[in-house]
């Protein structure tokens, strides 16, 4: 959590954090979202080891700033007109600010680099600034960086927010099982009261309305799959496709409030009925869900719980991806992974090596057993998000029941 | 456009470019989202000059591989299980399997890199493979790099779909601004159904459910913002003020189709009535809006036209950022930025310097004009986005009024 940030930066050895919050990728920044909560901010902020995280920002944002509780540093500090006049090649005027900034500020020594960027021109900036700071190191964590590091552990606030989504997404979910119910059929499809088939576009276009209304956002679409769709994880579901009774849909949704904390939960349903060979793949998974959360262990490793989980679905008679992570039918994924400001955070639950990924007091992550077998026209996940509590129990922040068959008039 | 991707090449001297697709930022991945039609694909695409664009995609994913029409190879290819074993160490594992992509793909030369990425990640990575993959030199460009150069002028595919999307804003803004005429005044605050006042909140989430019917979506949280609020260029609105009569509210929208091209406009709306001093500052932008669309020229550059245009305010007696990038009030940025794939993209309208950007066929751009004066409690913007077509004429892709004032029942 952030409180550990000073420490974690003793460890590391570094004497500063800068995070780059660029033109475009607020969406997706968590790292510099962490420190300004959101907000749509152009900017840096920088933390010297032992001082307070300053926000430097443009004065088009300076209402936003002004939120973020950050001390600031309104970017005309330095002499842009001139600054640009100078360099008329762009690339080379924000090599020149960054300098400046990086020199007045005494950001030198050991430094590490965060927040989202253009491949090239990060890499660019970076090898001019380590030629022209006096004294600055970059420090380029590439796994489980300062930042990832400090996010993982969760702090009270932190975990409010993220029980707070946990409680709307499920009450989307019951909006969208609901509106699915709300349907009549026709041979063995949904129908709409103007007595066209209902389609996987018309189920999202329902859900992103009930999205807004519950202020939620998902910044993807999310996964609302059929049959053989399903047996592909990450399909997200062909929008023309008819609603059928008794095939399974993989229902996989990971909003957020806007700007902040993501949810994330996998539903697996069938409408009316559901099918012998899907009701026993069904059962494989949710036995292997129990599993999960009996295993995990507080200050525990993660790879060993995936390997275990792998075990259970050989001992069912299902590939896994242990075996080969080219096999595309069975258990061919891992048991979850960390989630927060990002969807996909630390901690991983990794299936071929043992980087130390835990799961102790703070740790928010998923647990999501899979099975997929598209050559048989079904795939099936079941997904919750779960908190490790300050005395190491296990709980979910998921609040909907898992029932395989959805009861249709 | 695409089709000049081997000449861009050439010209400067990359034997190949390689644009990665990694987990989470597939919303804001412009460059990768060029090559995948905004997929959701984790991977790399590779283009070697003189051969087709490559796309390396998992398993998980190859349903929408598949329909990106790019060459595939799936990184089964690579094998994962033997790399992560020989490397626990998730960064290490990830040099490693990059490192054997480069070299098994003959990815050697001068290689340019492309993509979102996390900056301090992007740095390590890309310092390890040029020691460890023979040959290989990274050409990171900080300016006008291949790709963004490439998206700069729209083929005639592109310039459709734009066209599309900005008739669909269009519509939306007309849903706004028939939901604020259907409301009632009391008190000079606009009031809901229920008797109490209608909120930003409130017309953002109207907003919100319209965008989803239109099959819109819009990336950032836009622009509702009134009176004082709409003085800071930036400020996206406060959720809880109340929408009165006779302010100035600024109303910039920029969505896009999903995963596709956006759109961007700005209007300036007072409901009822304008106040004098509104008025005499709408029509000073707005001529200065004219201007504009008169000043720009086929193959002309753009930092002319910005200085014309901070002539043209100075002479109706306002500040502008040309005399100081510090000025809050008056006109304090850019006339316009290239858009597509990107809400900001080449070409800048830069104020203190020209760095050769031009506006010729093919390229779509805003122009934007405004003025700021949050002491006096308003603020101004008027924006349409513009194409340059193969005649060298300009046309407006947002056929919207400009009007100032909104009748009110």
């Amino acid at each position: 959590m952030k409180s550990d940030l000073d420490r974690l930066m003793t460890e590391r050895g570094l004497d500063a954090a800068v995070v780059f919050g660029p033109d475009g990728f607020s969406p997706v920044n968590a790292h510099f979202n962490y420190f300004v909560g959101g907000r749509h901010i152009i900017g840096w902020v920088i933390k010297k080891r032992g001082s307070p995280a300053v926000l430097i920002h443009g004065t088009m944002e300076r209402d936003d700033a002004a939120q973020t509780g950050l001390e600031l540093i309104n970017v005309n500090r330095w002499p842009r007109k001139e600054i640009e006049t100078l360099f008329p090649n762009p690339f080379d005027a924000r090599v020149e600010m960054n300098r400046r900034i990086f020199t007045d500020l005494g950001v030198t020594g050991k430094v590490g680099v965060y927040g989202a960027g253009e491949t090239g021109h990060v890499f660019a900036l970076l090898r001019q600034l380590e030629k022209k700071v006096p004294g600055l190191e970059i420090v380029a964590e590439g796994h489980r960086d300062l930042i990832q590091t400090a996010r993982e552990t969760k702090d009270d606030a932190e975990i409010e927010a993220m029980r707070d989504v946990g409680v709307e997404t499920c009450a989307l979910i019951d909006d969208v099982k609901k509106f699915l119910q709300s349907h009549r059929s026709r041979d063995g499809v949904l129908v709409r009261s103007d007595g066209k088939p209902l389609t996987v576009a018309d189920v999202k276009r329902f859900a992103h309305g009930r999205l807004v209304e519950r202020r939620l956002e998902q910044a993807d679409d999310f996964i609302f799959s059929i049959g053989r769709d399903a047996g592909v994880p990450h399909n997200r579901g062909n929008p023309a496709d008819p609603i059928p009774l008794g095939k399974t849909i993989i229902f996989d949704i990971f909003p957020r409030r806007p700007g902040g904390y993501f949810h994330d939960v996998t539903r697996t349903w069938c409408l009316g009925f559901a099918p012998p060979e899907a009701t026993k793949a069904w059962q494989d998974v949710k036995d292997a869900f129990d599993l999960s959360v009996r295993t995990v262990k507080p200050f525990g490793k993660t790879h060993p719980v995936q390997l275990a989980i792998c075990e259970f679905f050989e001992s069912r008679g299902h590939k896994t991806i242990r075996q080969d992570p080219a096999h595309q039918e069975g258990y061919i994924h891992g048991l979850g992974h960390g989630l927060g400001l990002d969807v996909h955070e630390q901690p991983p639950f990794p299936t071929f090596s043992d980087p130390g990924s835990t799961v102790g007091p703070g740790v928010v992550f998923t647990i999501e057993p899979g099975l997929y077998y598209p050559s048989q026209g079904f795939g099936m996940r079941l997904e919750d998000t779960y908190v490790c509590d300050a005395q190491g129990a296990f709980h979910s922040l998921t609040p909907y029941p898992f029932d395989l068959v959805v009861p249709m008039a």
